[in-house]
């Protein structure tokens, strides 16, 4: 399944992506893509519908963030190693881990902001895992059973903010509209994480174009060694790290500016295209 | 006001303590302490009620957390100078942020688990704000207005984890249970943070016994800084950085054993008391 909300943002509905690709309104059988209705029995229970049965969505639906409250949103760093070459860091002997603020989170498409007084607002295609059973101290041999899908993620970040500003990297991950996530929330019957093609472009310009084939730490190795850490909730997102082709790699750094647009994809997970502004 | 929750783990009730120390129940007034509840609005609907046409909690009821739905759960390193110095860390230039997993919230009273594997848990009373509205960009001047209140929060730290690990505290500050807040959530119109008693006892003994005086960047200043990186929203909570005394600092370092008690607690935001066991 796809699962998708729609609507204006802080008013979402929850859908599913039909067979036609049309948007179906699952707001008469669940109150949002969200909690346990990603969990085993809840996508259980949204497969079993036939699609025609539910209303359509109004066409040209905005998208929201795929999934709704959001209570832990936990980034990899340093997951590829040509990224960790291009950003002149070490490839890491275990998973780093960051946290990004859920309140940062909006729709795939919609406009990213530079954070006020920022020079070093970046990009970075990810693959993000969503949480869908409650998981701590998982083998990594069960990881996946803990996951409800997959969907794509701009991990927007401040370099200057990340790096320079003193200790942790939580400062430049987390400013207002740095997380889209979606359009689609694709569930793990559909996907296999092990060779997906990831693209950037900025302006036309095709930067990032890379493959999930080349993470350092697998997804099923992440949610076991994350999980030894602290409890995974269902909503939980774990963004999975970038591959090469950042702005902070480029000789000289390119960085975002206002009216810059970003196409964002990871094959069979989707496509996001975010406007930039100021914030 | 103090506001609290209570009642089993997972299924606790809004309250608040009345004039002869008595837990009453709000669930006829408001669903939980949490979200829009700890606005402007909300709070002075809740200073509007008499507490006496409240009904009496349960006698001996548990405490929950104080607040519900923690979206986001930051916390702030190295804020005391001597505690920079007993952790062999110099005191920043400016606030050093990271996040604890709002999983890893509990009671003030519920046990605290040592992490599977762990050699080196340790304790740290620090003042927790809790926000009440949105707060993006907001000046030092205006930052106290989008505050609810205080309260107690013993931010449980695995120090291998923190440090040893690759890379970013996050990992050694989320472990489950490793986040008790409350008994009460005291509104601000009956805190001044400027001078509060802190202390945290081990077995009896008293090993932080320190002052939110000293804190380097204090709670105005920490909620603009803050809010320039990203967005507060209302029931997030910022815990403020400890004063001396903590475990690693001592010689030889010292840490939490199944078994051990701590006794924490903050001038006027109440006693948590945690026993100490295996995870």
């Amino acid at each position: 399944m796809k699962l998708v909300r729609f609507g204006a943002a802080g008013a979402e509905k929850p859908g599913l992506i039909d067979a036609d690709g049309k948007v179906r309104d699952l707001s008469g059988v669940v109150p949002d893509i969200a909690g346990d209705v990603l969990g085993r029995k809840g996508r259980a229970r949204l497969a079993a519908i036939d699609p025609a049965s539910l209303p359509l969505a109004p066409e040209g639906s905005r998208f929201g963030a795929c999934v709704g409250r959001v209570g832990n949103f936990i980034a990899v760093g340093l997951n590829y190693a040509d990224h960790a070459a291009e950003s002149g860091m070490a490839v890491p002997s275990e998973p780093v881990l960051f946290n990004k603020a859920p309140s940062c989170i909006v729709g795939p498409d919609d406009t990213v902001l530079i954070p006020r007084g920022s020079e070093k607002t970046d990009w970075e295609v990810e693959l993000a895992v969503v949480i869908g059973e409650r998981a701590s101290y998982v083998s990594e041999a069960d990881a996946l059973d803990y996951v409800a899908g997959y969907c794509v993620c701009n991990d927007v970040s401040e370099r200057a903010y990340q790096i320079e500003r003193g200790g942790q990297w939580t400062k430049g991950k987390g400013c207002p509209t740095f997380g889209p996530i979606g359009p689609w929330l694709v569930t793990t019957d559909e996907v296999d994480t092990g060779d997906l093609a990831m693209k950037l472009s900025v302006n036309g310009e095709l930067v990032q174009n890379g493959s999930s084939s080349t993470m350092v730490f697998k997804v099923p190795f992440l949610i076991h060694y994350i999980s030894q850490f602290m409890i995974l909730e269902p909503g939980d997102v774990i963004t999975t790290g970038t591959p090469p082709g950042v702005g902070m790699g480029m000789k000289p750094p390119r960085y975002l500016k206002p009216g810059d647009r970003m196409e964002v994809s990871i094959a069979g997970l989707g496509v996001q295209r975010q406007a930039v502004a100021a914030g």
